[in-house]
């Protein structure tokens, strides 16, 4: 049994350091390097994409809105057209330093408010899915199975991987429930369960105590989330004591293993 | 006889227009599109690069100072790490675009200040260069025969092309007097005649009165000269009427037509 | 009978100019100074402040959305504390470059889509409310008469200015109809009409074909409508015939004139 | 004997952190509050504002290049006149949210790369003096003893404070080694009795091993020097234990006590 372990990496910007990339790049899979628009800058681009080739760890483009005083978690009106462009532009920023690298991009994961706003919108999950088809349709999209963008992707043919969030919580509707910041800091015992069952059982239990069914493809981590480099020890070898691999899916051994197949 | 004519495009920013590029891109043939950092975004940059193809223009990436306010006229210090960081980010912003219209990337432009530090600098030629042959080392650098740059991309073996400034002035030592902005109205007539005889004859007469030997195997105007549309249309006639064909290097018929060979 | 006439004004940035700033200036009482977020920068706030100096103009600040590249104009979900930040800090920076020309600071207008969200939200407009009567509730602030930011400023005891958009048409709500760009180039005699209609009779034809009743305390002109020097001009002319004085609050003769006693 | 401590302070943006201001504060007399430019938004500069009120400590404004990627540390070549709005913009904001708190602002002191440059230029400290003295002449000019700003201020009467620099290296010319970052983390009791005996004898040893006359009227800290919280307290102690107050200029008893009179 594989799963993909992801977070988001090379959110620092000049000077200002955020998260502990050296560290949590250990326990996961799969980078999702910040494009520059929320976080990130060309040098650190340059790093962090340095940094996932030593570790073995694939990368996508975690691209989000041109708002770095607000991180990109202030949702922002941008039309269809603003959204793909944005994206295309920061999508190629990466792919060059991939090449720099001999890295391909993998998959492609929206940052925030623009995550979280694609995934209740079908013009901005479209636009997003087409920007992708329109340069690369094999990049995989990751997004949650309840949202509009999980059920547009496949209606358009696109690769989707259904992420579960392990720092968040889940309402009975399937949706995490959003925040600009988690304050407190979580129970990494509490969290390796819950993903644990996540991706054993496909259930999940909300914040109103209820258990409903989820996909679990991949599992995502904040990088700014309080106490994350204990939660992604204990996630990861709760995970491997059961027998499961942590893996991109670009390394996985067969084709057959890949969930959107 | 082939020359390319270049001119700065997608300098546009948001609500902001500058140039007339739908104009002037009649007359050229390689577009140095704005990366991003003194100028453009991913709109503008999205509608240059598909009004180049439309043209039949070649583009390049134009590169400057993380500086929209300076426009990237200002210098600054930046280390070589930063110089290559910055141009290897807006290189794949634009070679994403280029692949959405079908259009590979001819060549390298550094922008306003930077382009004149590295004329003057060997750490920023040599940061520009290593950068291009790190991911592209067939993409042409565009810089005037009297630089570093020109030099120490022969030295390294840098396909280069000698740019010649239209509507700049050159003093004795064949370099270009840099200004951030021109205010007068150059005389279109006498430009046309100093361009036909730059490529011609290969000289060009300086602010001090004398004849200097200059190489012209491309042509630069700036997008912001005033009076620049009837520049280019008096220049382009100007040397079509001499039989000199305007064609980018990308379209060249044979590789022994080509400067740098 | 006084009118007063305000322009959006200062929203270049850098090289890139906007608006007609030095004709329109001729025929307005206030200006709506960029503050930096949307459009403008210090030097084209210096330029401004220097150009409502010399005209006789009263200034204002315009306070936009931290988006250049969106030009204010896409709605950002900010917190009520962030709106107040940003609101002070662009109304220091006005404050001083007044400072600099004897130019004190007479009226608030938000820019945009700011402008237009707290138009339909109590808790933007309570803040930006509080956030002027924090630091110099004699400020006034202009807004919509059909708007919240109308009635709670009447609540809280804020003096606030009925304002009507001469180049932009009304539903039957009273509201405006919001447009990121006006493509079409207004007719500029028809728009005098609305306005004198608006000043002396209170009352605008909508884009449903029926009169609704309207205050009009000041009249506003964006400076990027097409034909807007036309529109001034004529607006301007037609209401000076019929003997009402274009004024600042600032410059009336007396207090009882002012509309908000 | 009095002595004035100063620090960076507000130098966080957005989500990103920098600096432990609200432990280094209690160490510290006077703050420079970034303004924006280098580093610093609105929201962190009210926060940095209400916590100098909180503490006692005296505000200035702390100017630097528009350049948050580079932190306001690679040198940029600005106009005088550029130089003078960048300054009045930044230190109008921070006036307004001194105003919010009942602080007003007391000295001005350039950031990194700006105070660098203005050091060795005579028309970047002009342009620094004429903005202070065309909006407020009063207010106290922080820089070294040996540069062009100290001599300067002194010849134009604009009062100037004598900075010595707690975690940097001095030269035999009395000019301090500029880094872009510092990356060992210095000895705090060193420190202590560098700056004590600077402060008690005018002294201190260059990197070159010998000593020169030093005056120092206000002693820096760097905020992102590793270890300063230490070298705060060590520092803090070593002057009292010596019966040195630690004291703002606008906290001095009297006038008499001030250095620039």
């Amino acid at each position: 049994m594989y799963i993909d372990i992801n977070c988001d990496m090379g959110e620092s910007f000049g000077i200002w350091k955020l998260g502990l990339d050296e560290e949590i790049i250990k326990y996961i899979s799969s980078a999702n390097v910040a494009g520059g628009f929320h976080a990130g800058d060309p040098h650190t681009m340059n790093t962090t994409v340095a940094l996932a080739k030593k570790s073995g760890v694939a990368i996508g483009i975690h691209c989000g809105f041109r708002d770095l005083v607000g991180f990109g978690r202030r949702p922002i009106q941008l039309s269809a057209e603003e959204v793909k462009n944005d994206f295309i532009y920061q999508l190629g920023a990466l792919r060059e330093f991939g090449k720099l690298y001999g890295l391909k991009i993998q998959h492609v994961k929206p940052h925030g408010a623009l995550y979280m706003m694609a995934a209740e919108s079908e013009e901005i999950s479209r636009a997003i899915i087409e920007a992708i088809q329109s340069v690369d349709p094999g990049l995989l999209l990751y997004s949650m199975e309840h949202s509009i963008t999980y059920q547009l992707a496949h209606e358009l043919n696109q690769p989707v991987v259904a992420e579960f969030f392990a720092d968040r919580e889940y309402d009975a509707n399937g949706k995490i429930v959003f925040t600009r910041k988690v304050e407190e800091k979580p129970n990494s015992k509490e969290i390796a369960q819950k993903v644990l069952r996540a991706i054993t059982e496909n259930k999940v239990k909300t914040v109103e105590g209820v258990d409903i069914p989820i996909k679990a493809e991949t599992i995502c981590l904040h990088s700014d989330t309080p106490g994350v480099l204990e939660i992604a020890k204990e996630m990861s070898q709760t995970l491997k004591d059961k027998g499961i691999i942590i893996s991109s899916f670009r390394d996985r051994a067969t084709i057959d293993s890949l969930p959107f197949q």
